[in-house]
């Protein structure tokens, strides 16, 4: 039996999503309008009377809205991602959120003095509606008759998230990778409604290779013939074997070639000799990818992994707000801002945060830019905590 | 209607490929004995009365043993693989062997002075006996039931292919990726029959990243439910769609990422804008991505990919022959070698080469070794002709 987990100092504690449906549907950059929306949700420390210490924390990929603390009903598996969720903290499957490390009392997103908040994203599958929600039109799930999402409707869906919350103005929009798109999409969007943006391993577009590992994570998911046209709801098959290689791929791209090296180099399985199989693995970083394909399979919806790829590859910043040029999208932004890149990390480089500073400087508005030199690869923005935590810290003072 | 390919200067010409049937039966390193086996093969150039002008070429994963000219019969897609398939030179489709570019008269390996010999790996499915082959014994194709071969079973059938061509030494044993392991490989276990060494974009052992990529795809392939355990031939199915996804993340591999970046950047297929769509491309990358797929799973076995895929893993010089050491497994290499590894190749990255490199020279052992610096990634062994070409033909002069 496992040994309860003891509160680490500076946890949130234990905490249960909650559910939030929105008083009107919400118009979606496709032209669709979508409704009724749910938005599950967290919040760690207390709302000040003003309302004006506000941070919301935004996930990526294959996260959810429990970013901090302890599940009170631990989900089947951990929902700390990629390397973190095989524990080098040994964290895995206590139900710790995603971004436990940053988010709590002395944290980098200190709950004694702000009011975080965390949504699942719109087309999420951990309570936000998504596309194994049922349309109001038919009875049955969207499956594939989901409307296709943006980043920027993800944006509005949070924005009308907090009005309900009597929210207006946010002391800071935060996040990795698509967090971090989403956060800067919020100073696009709301000029005046947000003081800063903390945006962490992202980039205002995926270069072509991110591009290509994301369209091959898609194709996997639906050659997958159990995916059945994305409506296999309740007919007793999802495409968990093309999700699944989905998952593996992802988790490479996640990780430097160094770091597997450093962990796993060419151990074998059976450290005496090789056993000549094809079918099962040799070598141990062959079991781990597949048990990191079969823990995931168990806690995501392949749809939703669908839509939420398809809008990270579309997030461009210059075409969408720009004409093609980032300083022009930029130009309304009243936010000040802090990027933090990771030296090690190939899916979201430095320069892509380079690129987000630049235009920002020749535009004259407030910009921080650090590249830490850590081995991880993209996963460091969720390893990484220390060395985050007081680079925030001092940002996040100065604008308050 | 196409224009008839004209002859380049020196090309070889129309050739055919030829079969063989070796007359006993191969003993293999996982310890069973496979026979009768077939080798499929082509050759250029003239054997010399001394028999001392033969230079074996040696291909890669998804290669074949037809190296150079144009087939007589062109096979239903090019056999130039990866970005070189598609045609900076505009030889996709027309049967062009797949280094056509540095075998011919006045080419790297000189037909007007070489007998160049290539065939077909052990486990291939271009005419070497592999798991598509009717197992005698049962009178149905091995498929799963096919041995797990090493590169080292690769080798040992050359040479027993080779001793019924009268050909007992080698003046040169050249390859890239795949093809570079299998010359190293003959260089160990037959140390008194190679004069030399050419292994361009090749490794003693695969890092990590790589073991993980190749475990991705075969775990693609033996994912889909159409591979149905290895014996699907004759049902009407293959997993073409799970040899689909395997061949896209390949491919990704063996390009760089600026590349990518400078070939698609992220150009649209619809110039005017996105059509919010999660099934069809909207990138011309992921549109290239689909081609690559489609185009590789006509041509190729997928048993054949998984076969060939575990054992360029398995592949590890230092543990089978050093035991654990590289220097140790180079002691009785007798060859001069030519070490060639291009900068953005980080699938098989320089690294490799260096260690090889340093290796041979604790050892006193002749080699050379060269870093190309060039843009295309892994590829570069196939698209850098003109790079490669004097360094080899310098090299090949003081062997002889």
């Amino acid at each position: 039996m496992p040994t309860p987990p003891t509160l680490a100092a500076g946890s949130v504690g234990s905490v249960d999503t909650q559910y939030l449906d929105l008083p009107e549907s919400v118009r979606l950059d496709c032209g669709r309008e979508l409704g009724p929306v749910r938005v599950a949700y967290e919040t760690y420390g207390t709302l000040s009377a003003l309302r004006d210490n506000v941070i919301l924390v935004c996930h990526a990929l294959s996260g959810d809205a429990h970013a901090a603390g302890f599940a009170k009903t631990p989900p089947e598996s951990g929902t700390r991602d990629g390397f973190a969720a095989e524990g080098r903290d040994g964290t895995a499957g206590k139900g710790l959120g995603w971004w436990d490390g940053m988010i709590g009392p002395g944290k980098a997103f200190d709950t004694d003095r702000y009011f975080v908040v965390s949504t699942n994203i719109l087309g999420g599958c951990r309570g936000t509606t998504g596309p194994s929600s049922i349309d109001p039109a038919t009875g049955a799930p969207f499956g594939a008759s989901f409307p296709v999402i943006t980043v920027a409707d993800m944006v509005r869906t949070q924005r009308a998230f907090l009005d309900v919350l009597g929210i207006e103005r946010l002391a800071a929009v935060a996040g990795g990778s698509l967090g971090g798109m989403q956060a800067m999409q919020w100073a696009i969007l709301y000029p005046d409604q947000v003081d800063a943006v903390v945006a962490i391993a992202s980039t205002h577009a995926l270069h072509a290779q991110g591009v290509a590992w994301n369209s091959i994570a898609r194709d996997s998911i639906m050659r997958d013939p159990a995916w059945q046209e994305g409506q296999y709801y309740g007919t007793g098959r999802a495409p968990d074997a093309g999700m699944g290689v989905a998952r593996m791929v992802g988790h490479i791209t996640y990780l430097s070639g160094p770091a597997l090296t450093d962990r796993f180099g060419r151990k074998l399985q059976f450290a005496d000799d090789i056993r000549y199989t094809i079918t099962e693995p040799e070598f141990e970083v062959e079991s781990y990818l597949r048990h990191q394909a079969e823990s995931f399979v168990k806690r995501f919806d392949a749809n939703t992994y669908l839509y939420t790829s398809r809008a990270l590859t579309y997030f461009d910043l210059a075409r969408e707000h720009g004409n093609g040029s980032l300083t022009r999208a930029l130009e309304n932004y009243a936010a000040r801002t802090l990027l933090i890149a990771f030296s090690s990390d190939w899916l979201y480089p430095p320069q892509a945060s380079a690129d987000i500073e630049e235009a920002l400087r020749a535009l004259g508005k407030p910009v921080e830019y650090h590249i830490i030199d850590a081995p991880y690869g993209h996963d460091c923005f969720l390893l990484e905590e220390a060395r985050q935590t007081p680079i925030i810290q001092r940002f996040l003072q100065r604008t308050l």
